[in-house]
C-alpha cells in the first residue's frame, strides 16, 4: 500500500501573519507529487522544508483569491530557468490561463515544459484519470468560483485466496482474469463464483481538500469517507457571523463536515490572521467537540495517512 | 539632517536559493518610506523584520523580470485588505501596470486606496519630485526594458553666519529671502553679496539603485558622487562570460562604475544562486581590489547613510 504523505506548506488566511503563510500543501503519494494551491512563496517554503518541487506533476488551484495563487507564476518562471522537460498541469478556475499567461508574455519568460490548463466549472466532477488516481471537483461557495478536490486511489485487483490456487488447481493463465471479477471453472466442470475464491481488493485511499467555502452541508456526500480531510477553519465560534459573512467556515463547522462525511481524520487550517497562536488549542477543541479525531495545521505539519 | 535606512529584504538573483531572497529593499527615510523592487514574498519579510508597509509612499520597479515584482500583487491586495487610503504611486515599465490590474480584476479586488502608475519610458529623467525629493531613473542594459533611480534630497536653504545676523542688524523679515540666495543692504547703503553673509546648505544625501544591467559604464555621470550605491553583482571574475551572455555584472565591474561614478559607498547584491555564502567574501574582494568602500548586502541588513 502507497502511503500519502501531506505537508503543510501554509495554514494562514488571506491577511499575512508573522508566523503563518497562505495556503499550500505538497502531496506526496509515493513517487508522485501535487501541489495543492500556491500561495506567495510556496516555492521558497518547498525550498526550505526540502520538498522536491522538480517532481510535482499538477497543480490544483481551488480558486483566485490572491493567498491560493500568487506564488503560481514564480514557481512556473522558476521551472522555465530551471530547465524543467516534465509536462505540467495545471487545474484551476477560469481566468487563471489569462493571468499566467500574460505574465510570461510580458516578461518574456520561455518555458522549457508543456504547460497544459485544465479549467473547470463549478461543479462535482471528474476531471482527471489515470491508471492509479481519479481527482473530482467538489463545488464549494465563496465569494468567487471556487472549488475543492477530491484525491482517490483506484481500487487494485481483487486477491485469489492463495490455498485455493494450489488446490483447485488454477492455471497460470486464468489468474488475471480471476482477479479482475471473473469465475474459475475446475477441470473438475465444478463452477467456483469469484466471491468465493477471492478477496475484496485493498481499501483506497481517500483524500479531500476543502478551501475556501462558507458551511456547506451539501459536500458532505461528495466528500465521503475520506481517510483525510482538509476543511479550512478560519474563525471559531466566536466569529460565526463573520464566517457567514465573509464565505468562511468555523473549525465547528468544518468538524460537523467531517463527521457527516463519515471522514476518517480531519485536518484544519486557513486561520484568521486574528487567532494567535497560542488560541489554536481553543480553536481544536470547538472542533473536536464535534469530531474528535481533529489536528491542526501548522508550518511544515506532515500527515500519512 | 534627516538620515536614510536602508533594508535589504532579498539579495539573491532569479533562481530562488536556500538562504537568498529575491530582489527587495525598503528605503527609510525620516517618516517616509519607498519600496525598491518587490520580489515574491516581500511583504512577509516586511513583516519579519517589522517594517511597516503601510507607510510606504512609492514603490520602484526596475524591470519586469519575476524576481523583481512577482510580490508587488500580494502587496496591493493586502493593502486593500488592511483598508489602507494614503495613495500609492508605482513606478516601473511599461506593461506592469497590465499585470496588476488584469490580476486586480479577476480577483475581484476593490482596492481602498488611490494606486497611480507611473510608467517609464528608459531613460535618463526626473520621474518624481516634491519638496524634499527628486527621483531619477537610469537607463540600464538588459534583457528586457529596465531603469534604476536616483533617490536625491533636494538642497536645503543657505544658512546666514549666525554673529551677522546681529551686527548687520539684519531685520527678520529678509531672513528668508536671504537664505533663499538675497544679497542684503543694510541701513548704511552697504550691500553684502550673499556669498559673504551666507553659507552653502547641508550637503544633500543620494543613493542609486542599480540593478539588473551589463556593465555599462555610460551610467557612472548620472549617478555621481552617491552616498550609498547599490549595483547587481550576479557573478564573480571566473564566471565573467556569462555576465555578458546574461546581461548582468560582475562584483568587480561594479565597483568600477562605483569608482568611475566618485560614489562614497558601495553596497553590492543579487548574488547567483551558484554563489555559496561560504564565497561571498572572495566576492567581495574582487569588489574592494578596485573600489575598498564595499559592503556585501544580506538579508535584514541595515545600511544607514
Amino acid at each position: 500500500m502507497i502511503p500519502f504523505e501531506l505537508t503543510i506548506l501554509g495554514c494562514g488566511s488571506a491577511s499575512p501573519a508573522k508566523e503563518r503563510n497562505p495556503t499550500a500543501q505538497y502531496l506526496k503519494w509515493g513517487d508522485r507529487s501535487f501541489l495543492l494551491d500556491c500561495g506567495e512563496g510556496t516555492q521558497m517554503r518547498m525550498l526550505h522544508y526540502g520538498l522536491k518541487s522538480s517532481r510535482i506533476e499538477h497543480i490544483y488551484i481551488t480558486h483566485l483569491h490572491g493567498d491560493h495563487f500568487f506564488g503560481l507564476i514564480g514557481l512556473l518562471t522558476t521551472y522555465g530557468m530551471l530547465k524543467r522537460t516534465s509536462p505540467l498541469k495545471i487545474f484551476g478556475p477560469p481566468g487563471l490561463a489569462a493571468i499566467i499567461e500574460l505574465q510570461l508574455e510580458l516578461t518574456g519568460s520561455v518555458l522549457s515544459y508543456i504547460l497544459e490548463f485544465i479549467t473547470w466549472e463549478s461543479s462535482f466532477a471528474k476531471i482527471y484519470e489515470d491508471e492509479q488516481l481519479e481527482v473530482f471537483t467538489i463545488p464549494l461557495s465563496h465569494r468567487t468560483p471556487t472549488c475543492g478536490y477530491l484525491f482517490q486511489e483506484k481500487p487494485g485487483l481483487r486477491k485469489i485466496v492463495r490455498h485455493l490456487v494450489e488446490s483447485l488447481k488454477i492455471p497460470v493463465e486464468q489468474l488475471t482474469a480471476i482477479k479482475e471479477g471473473a469465475d474459475f471453472a475446475g477441470s473438475d466442470g465444478v463452477v467456483h463464483l469469484n466471491e468465493t475464491i477471492t478477496e475484496a481488493p485493498r481499501a483506497i485511499k481517500r483524500f479531500a481538500f476543502i478551501t475556501d467555502t462558507v458551511y456547506l452541508p451539501s459536500i458532505a456526500p461528495m466528500i465521503g469517507e475520506v481517510d483525510l480531510l482538509y476543511h479550512e477553519s478560519t474563525f471559531n465560534n466566536e466569529n460565526a457571523d463573520k464566517a457567514i459573512s465573509t464565505f468562511h467556515s468555523t473549525a465547528e463547522q468544518a468538524a460537523m463536515i467531517a463527521q457527516a462525511a463519515g471522514a476518517k481524520r480531519l485536518l484544519i487550517g486557513h486561520f484568521s490572521a486574528k487567532i494567535k497562536k497560542d488560541d489554536l488549542g481553543a480553536l481544536l477543541s470547538e472542533a473536536t467537540n464535534v469530531f474528535n479525531n481533529t489536528i491542526l495545521a501548522e508550518e511544515g505539519l506532515k500527515v500519512e495517512f
